[in-house]
């Protein structure tokens, strides 16, 4: 959604009063009468959550006024069941609830969920949040069997479904926009380009990369950089995909794509690269991910790590570990250094590229609300409202600064053919 | 020195042959027979350095030759008591014998110690010695009276002295070189401004800045940045001359300088700035550094510090430690997060910029010579070689990747009044 887009919705909302959401309200509700203790716990949740800018409105049409004077959306809390479990637990209680539309935003949703997290943070919920959650919140121990599920669940669900609302070239991570008007196509071509500048590729060097996707880096590095690739993934229809693409463009003895667990990654390359697959591999297994790229980078190698990430260790939002991404966890700067320092890689460049994924995520929603009628076609009602809160409430998160993007680059200590200074990536 | 100099001795060095190293040991050496256990105990402590390509030379002429078939450098061991302090200890011994005339070193001592730091990398030396040396090299606790003292012995020392051998604005930290060919005095003036232009200071904002040195920073930033800077420095030389240059210049309405510690900082400010201190601040005290910067910057306020640090966490050299900068301990870059994750910073770009120093000490190295005359007559022929070892040591380090320099940026959570890109620090 354009900011201009977002910007009159949230003056729309602002101008609609409270009645006209009242209204909207299903009046036949099941929840019957509210009770006055149930608008306690409401009000206490509020609270808690640091009084989000929101007001709350109930299935009898009551209203609970935001504490902050100019509420940016409507809550509206459809029965008596979807409020309870809304008080129960509210991180994973909105999202069940929104999926089976028995919650719903009236207003626009990414300003609606920006404004939970940024008073979420502000009441230090985060914090406190992550300690209770501590015991259950362990870091999920992702086995290549289990890591092979979690893949599949998400990366597996259609290369179509994908096409609706993806660039032409089916880069599904954070794009890199030199200006901030460009189109998605051209700022994913740019992310690409970018990454190869970091990496400094050579004509003839080898590099190896883990996490493919649909393959576009890898394509893009064989065709534009003259480097040969090895490329691994653990999603059958990606593979299968980027293969096809490979073979049509005339690539396939330049880049090669294997489908199988990083950890199995064979052979000795100049330039190690992984876009987006960091957050699926697990706090703990970063020391494994680091033993990888020591015994696969020759002596002047280097690498580039892209990631989601933290500015403090986290554990995953609850609802979309559970619905999106299962046993995903984007890592704080402190637990990225798990990959390098024991393997005394040398950090050379960190860039954080936050912003950039917002504006990457408000090209995908754009794209994914003109194409809702596909996905329900494809799926069903549920399955819309799923994707459409992850990815609304992706772009919240970037935007609030809930989540950082990274992209960190490496090289074997003590070498020092490094670029002298980084002018060289924005020229020309 | 120029790396063409340094080139230039290299070649000398291998093209001399042990013979002429033997000419110039001293043959009526304290030391007497040199005993093949003493030859043995030096071959194997050879060994455990991972073998640098050295020849060494005893006190009666015998040489004991490089396994390596090219020597840089030849080390010249005088008598019997500094080969057994070499052998007992070589990180203490090296350097006291140096410093004591009774171990001297035959070629390019930078070159030399470069081969050393390299071959000890290389046999996992400093992964040993860290773990082996755990105990004793426990975080120094600088407290503010042991910080005083520790920054009164290297920073009090004599301004005189450091005009000898720094440049004109007497800025002593590294170096920024746009062009590695720019003179030192342009390139600390490029640094200022490129810290400036990180910081993205408008007029009219107030900068936070903790140990200042000589104030140049906070001179640049109140004369060219039209903001007000309050800078804090606990040793008494340097505010002193801080304070007559901000008279001289007519900026004492702007910049304040504090003889103070950075625990006591008082007031809110735009922009907080760090360069140079951390190193002195002792990992131990990083979430306390954290919590000041917590309690200075204003909402939307952004900071920079400015660090050696490591690629792996790493106690000090321990001759350095003991003999140029008691508490010192530069972090890696897992440890400097201490001081933002807690808080929730948000970390935004990390360049290293460790060529940079190895650069910037080649000038301060060719100074220091051409001054050493003056030097001697200031102090005295130990002091005199004690900073050459210092500052031909520090010059290998930062060749050999054994130290880097780290720029972090930083801002608080969830602001977006961040650059687009870092395309604007490159621009003319």
């Amino acid at each position: 959604m354009s900011e201009e887009r977002t910007r009159h919705h949230a003056e729309a909302v602002s101008a609609a009063s409270c009645r006209a959401a009242r209204d909207n309200a299903p009046r036949t509700a099941l929840g019957g009468k509210v009770f006055s203790a149930e608008r306690l716990l409401l009000a206490r949740m509020m609270e808690s959550l640091g009084n989000p800018p929101l007001d709350l409105v109930l299935w009898d049409g009551q209203a609970i006024a935001s504490a902050n004077s100019s509420p940016l959306a409507q809550v509206l809390i459809r029965d008596r069941g979807a409020l309870l479990k809304l008080i129960a637990n509210p991180e994973l209680g909105f999202g069940e609830m929104y999926v089976a539309e028995r919650i719903d935003v009236q207003g626009d949703l990414v300003d609606c969920l920006e404004a939970i997290y940024r008073s979420m943070r502000g009441a230090g919920h985060g914090q406190i949040a992550q300690k209770l959650l501590a015991p259950f919140n362990a870091p999920p121990r992702n086995t290549e069997t289990r890591a092979r599920r979690n893949i599949h669940h998400h990366y597996d669900i259609g290369n179509d479904f994908y096409k609706l609302w993806l660039d032409r070239d089916m880069v599904y991570t954070c794009a890199y926009f030199p200006d901030p008007a460009m189109a998605l196509e051209q700022a994913q071509a740019a992310k690409l380009d970018y990454v190869c500048r970091k990496l400094r590729l050579a004509p003839g060097e080898t590099v190896l990369e883990t996490g493919c996707g649909w393959g576009a880096l890898a394509l893009h590095m064989g065709k534009h950089c003259g480097v040969t690739v090895k490329a691994y993934n653990i999603s059958k229809e990606q593979i299968a995909f980027a293969r096809a693409r490979a073979l049509a463009e005339g690539l396939e003895g330049r880049v090669e794509f294997i489908e199988d667990d990083y950890r199995n990654v064979d052979g000795e390359f100049d330039a190690f690269v992984s876009v987006g697959m960091l957050e699926h591999v697990g706090i703990d297994h970063y020391q494994s991910l680091g033993a990888v790229i020591d015994r696969s980078l020759k002596s002047g190698g280097r690498g580039l790590i892209h990631t989601i990430g933290r500015d403090r260790p986290s554990p995953m939002t609850p609802w979309i570990e559970r619905n999106i991404f299962p046993g995903a966890c984007p890592p704080s700067l402190s637990q990225m250094m798990q990959i390098f320092e024991p393997f005394g890689f040398s950090v050379l460049d960190v860039e954080n590229l936050r912003l950039h994924y917002a504006k990457t995520l408000e090209h995908w929603l754009e794209r994914y609300e003109a194409n809702s009628g596909r996905v329900t076609q494809m799926f069903d009602a549920a399955f819309v409202r799923t994707w459409r809160l992850y990815l609304a409430g992706s772009l919240a998160a970037f935007r609030s600064g809930d989540m950082q993007l990274f992209q960190v680059c490496f090289n074997r200590s003590g070498h020092n053919d490094v670029p002298w200074t980084r002018q060289y990536l924005y020229a020309p």
